[in-house]
């Protein structure tokens, strides 16, 4: 692979979006050559005056360096983005979001035209680039020799979490946690919604709110173990049964405060799927086995 | 009210279920004079043994002490336990599990028979009682005179944090941090719903889902800043046009995964009517108002 003077890898990278953009912002500053091309070619010329180089088509910016980063629309413009180039002999690491299923389809891709792949999950929003104490990383998956032999480039931006040679994974793994983090935040839409016409601040309900959420989120290790072994009574706090003979407190509470139940009655009704079973001395645990489709259904 | 000699206040629980026992047991062995009563006597003989008075019927457990606590099953059972006491010049600190508009009622009632009245919301399970560094604490709320004269007496088993003279706030607080923790664990079961089929040890999310929830969950201070001020563009990040734009990933990975997206399409059903409202600029607290009744609707 190309290195400058520095010891700095030479890198591509193909669409400037917004995070595209923060990324070559970062990797230039960091004194990697950066040689960027964009569909439309305004936010190109914004960072030839930072140092990088512009291609004049897709196919120009691949020949340009072995390192190859896309971060584009979505899995189609891959497709239209990387259709007249050659990737025979690249490093082709791809941070567009994805389903599994495209990354795993577009290793198999890259692996036909000759390329070695690495697949990004973003765990970020641009303001997190280039701010290491914000905390943000990319989940890779795919080619683990590609991983290794660009660590340093790809984690001059932002952190670095490789899942496993499945290409997919990557993907797997933000899309967990990012659909985690919205049933949060439709926890906490729910919760501030109960306040709203009251005379509380919302100001004073959310450190208690934070607080709450970080001392509970632990629980996902406990749920983790119980996975694994299999019993779901393992560890319990408060019992399934418990927790659903609390329930009508919380919808009652919800219709007193004028609050559609909506966000919250769908995990209720599974915990009461569930209790229904027989499993009233379980963690709230076997709810996950109620949202995994069978075979056959 | 009564103290012993060490100065530390006599108190009446009635009810002794597991949070009960709990409470009773960190007040005797913090040296507080202990009365209690419970419906079925088998708990109640388990702490005689350790030193607590067993009162023979609920009229002569109230009787006993200024300071009356009640942790019984629902508000029901607070009207039947409660119904042939005299609870003239009584503190009574109620913390059975109710809605806002129970305690509200319950503080009424309570004056009416010439009781100072504190409602509480318990933020903890029976194993975090008597161990500060687990972080289960108690919300209270009604008359702030009461919950100053027992503040230490309160605060002896676990944390005590105040919500203001509205009885009901404590409840509603509780409810709302709870059902935002619900919303949390909804989140996390379709997170290990995805790779339920996949060779990925679940230990192996644990940690990663955990520091991303501990992560993001600080998000609601800028929801709050937005609710105060008005303005949901205030500070965001993602705007709720891109956040719509990425969730047919989130369900196409679902239902590649064989998971169903229960949990998750009523939030993003809610993302997406608020986008067809215009408001695609805006953070997604928006979803907030639409959970909110109309007045009329």
């Amino acid at each position: 692979m190309t290195q400058n003077a520095l010891g700095k890898t030479s890198v591509t990278l193909l669409g400037l979006g917004a995070m595209g953009t923060a990324l070559a912002r970062t990797w230039l500053a960091a004194g990697h050559p950066v040689t960027v091309w964009n569909r439309t070619p305004a936010r190109a010329a914004a960072l030839a005056a930072e140092g990088a180089r512009v291609a004049d088509g897709a196919a120009a910016a691949v020949a340009a360096n072995t390192l190859v980063v896309v971060c584009l629309l979505d899995d189609t413009s891959v497709d239209e983005v990387l259709a007249g180039t050659d990737l025979a002999g690249k490093d082709l690491v791809n941070l567009t979001t994805s389903t599994p299923a495209q990354a795993r389809g577009r290793a198999r891709w890259a692996r036909e035209r000759g390329a070695r792949y690495l697949d990004g999950g973003i765990m970020a929003v641009p303001p997190m680039i280039g701010v290491p104490e914000a905390g943000g990383y990319v989940f890779y998956s795919g080619s683990r020799e590609l991983f290794e032999r660009h660590r340093e480039t790809l984690g001059a931006p932002v952190g670095t979490t490789y899942v496993g040679e499945d290409a997919g994974f990557a993907a797997l793994y933000d899309v967990a946690l990012l659909s985690a983090m919205y049933g949060m935040f439709a926890g906490a839409a729910h919760a501030f919604a109960l306040i709203r016409k009251e005379d509380i601040d919302p100001a004073a309900l959310a450190p208690l709110l934070a607080d709450w959420l970080v001392a509970m989120a632990p629980a996902v290790h406990r749920t983790a173990g119980q996975l694994r072994s299999g019993d779901y009574t393992e560890g319990v706090g408060s019992t399934l049964a418990m927790q659903v003979a609390g329930t009508p407190t919380f919808l009652s509470t919800a219709e007193q405060q004028g609050v559609s139940p909506e966000l919250l009655s769908p995990y209720f009704a599974l915990m009461r799927h569930r209790l229904s079973e027989g499993s009233g001395e379980e963690d709230l645990t076997g709810v996950i086995d109620l949202l995994v489709r069978r075979p056959g259904t």
